[in-house]
């Protein structure tokens, strides 16, 4: 493996654990019991997934692209835009940085696991879940949030703003997203970030855990990957 | 028709489906019943409409100017920035554009329909109404917030700013005209943001829906036209 | 008067009705009865205050230094950035740009004053007013509130940003005193912001419209005059 | 001492002294009884206290490298980005700075102690302290947050964007800190933004104060100069 290509996976898994400790941070910080961002609710997930991307796009754009997100490694390859060489690696270190961030988001919230009795509460900081399980219908909800995603990526890169702005507008990505495509699914949009947590959760000792739902996991997986994939082929159809 | 031409068209029509999409979408997820954003409330509303915009303008900044509202389109002309011939087109596309963005939005959170059973609330996600129904005032209230729109618009385009960020800017006149002049009418400040919508909400079969509300639909077309007409007039009177 | 001044004036009498009319309308929209923002807080009331600056400064950005308040321009007299005989003409436009845009709050939300019986919700959508009525403190609030805004506006003139980012900084340190010092007296930091749109609250027939208060104004006049004279004096102890 | 390090600390204390007046200030804001921001919560608690480190770095900036923070002075060091022999004055001016700031807030909102009757809420004002008191956890959860502020800002230096935009950065890296890793400890990750503060609190005759809980102080010092440590640590690996 050339050495250009191990810092960029070191970038991806870095990036990825960083995402997904504010990420999922933001989530255990309004759902936990005794948290003093109990309660603040949808507009500081909204606004904070929204941030964690930028913060975690910043933190590693110097080592790699920062997908950080295994369906725009797939929507980039589609297009053209990336090696198809590099698609398993950098979804692998993916998928493993948002193991680790989810198990620093149960150590950062250690003693406040225990004070929490709600098992579903307690999952849906790691992994989401449909507000209404119609799984067909939640994977048209993945499809659509990640076609909006990796287009808007996909667009930014012919638009004419300056580099050092570009991690602040793909996080104000996550925000329109979150807040106008959220609600349904609670918007996944990335396997990774999906797919790590809901690992985490399932071999962690989390105090008051249950099932880990792996009978939905399925969707917001495959829901991501067709959208970065049909957001692609969209995308190539503009001359 | 010019190849020039073509590419415009396509990104109003992309762009203001886009817009639509998210736009109409946080309605719809701060609304419906059992969306995970429900209750989210107005801060939400006018955070995500103007991200809608921003992300919209981003997403076809490289086909189009990306007027996305023929409010703007029609005061751009009356400044003299953009060709009469054009005008009718734009507009057509836009509207076009509305209506493809709201039909996502229905899809988008099929299974939320039928449990929602309030008919106002299910039109208040595709077209605005007024807060206190009085037709001449509510048409003063989206003349005056277009005309700030428009006029910002114009003014903008002798300011200083990089180009990279000149879509976060208008995204932020947005934010700011939701909130502090949108609890009238719901600030539409766009007729094909309303009128694409509201052809949806007629069309599509949507569980739960009542009437579209025709008989107010005048005054979201006809307010932001005569604001976006007023606005390019006013700033024209300056040197 | 030379057409530069004149033009200039224009750019400050523009730019604080807009501020005005997006400062107080958000006040409005957040506290008549039946506007579809009421409720929304004190959240939207420091956002949406700092948009106002920031879209006020872009809008007239290209005709004037957009101070839009007489406690900066006369900061950046003391300050040696600003001539002395432009002082006087400046504030008095920026008062009537106030006087203006106050004026289109009430035309704005015409049929709403009707519906709000309380007459010191009405007047604060006007004029601002001491949270506890202690006049020396509610003075050493103003003053210090406008101390940071005028010591931050001289600081920013020595710092590398491009101008194009410059109204979204301002408008950051707007929204910042507002979350952190405006809970005292509604900050002000105004003067013009506050004697225009008072003055306004008097001459118009406002439905439901108690006192004016003049009483208490001239704490948000002195107050904002004093802070951005000794930010100025400290700013030039620094060499 | 030479003249350039002097300038230097003037920067590093006046700054800290603005994100100490602006930063405690949204919790006196939030907190205090009869203020006009009473309620509005972690929202504005968070977004304010980054807007608070947006503004001290660009007023501060000018003078000195605005660290304002001992925990990012000593990973600069360890960096080598940082000469040692400023780090233990750069140290104790950012803590007297915190002291001021703290103090201002005071006088700011002087008429509003004696209203407020819950010890803990007043201290809250000024120092941080844990959700659930469990030392050593409380000690990570400083370390972990302090870990993502110190790798953010050193791997900010390598990132592409220009100088103006930095501060806005760094702000919203301390609004995602505050989202998502704040609801343990209140997220000091600042030893001067809590030790200065607690000063403030004991010297100070505040009414209805109560204990400065001196026996929790020494977490919000050692988790944030760890954690700015191991961060430098980590960076200096990445090649």
């Amino acid at each position: 493996m050339d050495t250009s290509l191990t810092l960029q996976l070191w970038g991806e898994f870095i990036g990825t654990a960083i995402l997904v400790l504010l990420g999922d941070g933001v989530v255990a910080g309004v759902t936990l019991k005794k948290s003093k961002a109990e309660g603040a609710g949808w507009l500081a997930i909204a606004i904070a997934w929204g941030l964690a991307v930028t913060i975690a796009v910043y933190a590693v754009a110097y080592l790699s692209p920062a997908h950080l997100n295994p369906a725009v490694t797939l929507g980039m390859a589609i297009a053209g835009k990336f090696p198809w060489a590099y698609v398993l690696p950098y979804m692998l270190v993916q998928i493993a940085g948002g193991v680790v961030g989810a198990a620093l988001v149960w150590l950062h919230y250690y003693p406040h696991w225990q004070e929490t009795k709600d098992q579903a509460a307690i999952l849906g900081i790691f992994a989401t879940g449909p507000a209404i399980r119609r799984p067909f219908f939640n994977f048209i909800s993945e499809f659509i949030g990640t076609i909006v995603l990796v287009f808007g990526l996909l667009a930014f890169t012919r638009g004419k703003f300056t580099d050092g702005l570009n991690p602040l507008v793909v996080g104000s990505l996550i925000v329109a997203i979150g807040f106008s495509l959220g609600g349904t699914t609670g918007y996944a949009i990335n396997p990774a970030r999906d797919l790590g947590p809901r690992i985490a959760h399932t071999i962690l000792p989390i105090a008051n855990k249950g099932t880990s739902d792996w009978g939905y996991s399925w969707v917001p997986i495959l829901g991501p990957l067709a959208g970065g994939a049909v957001a692609a082929l969209l995308f190539n159809l503009i001359p």
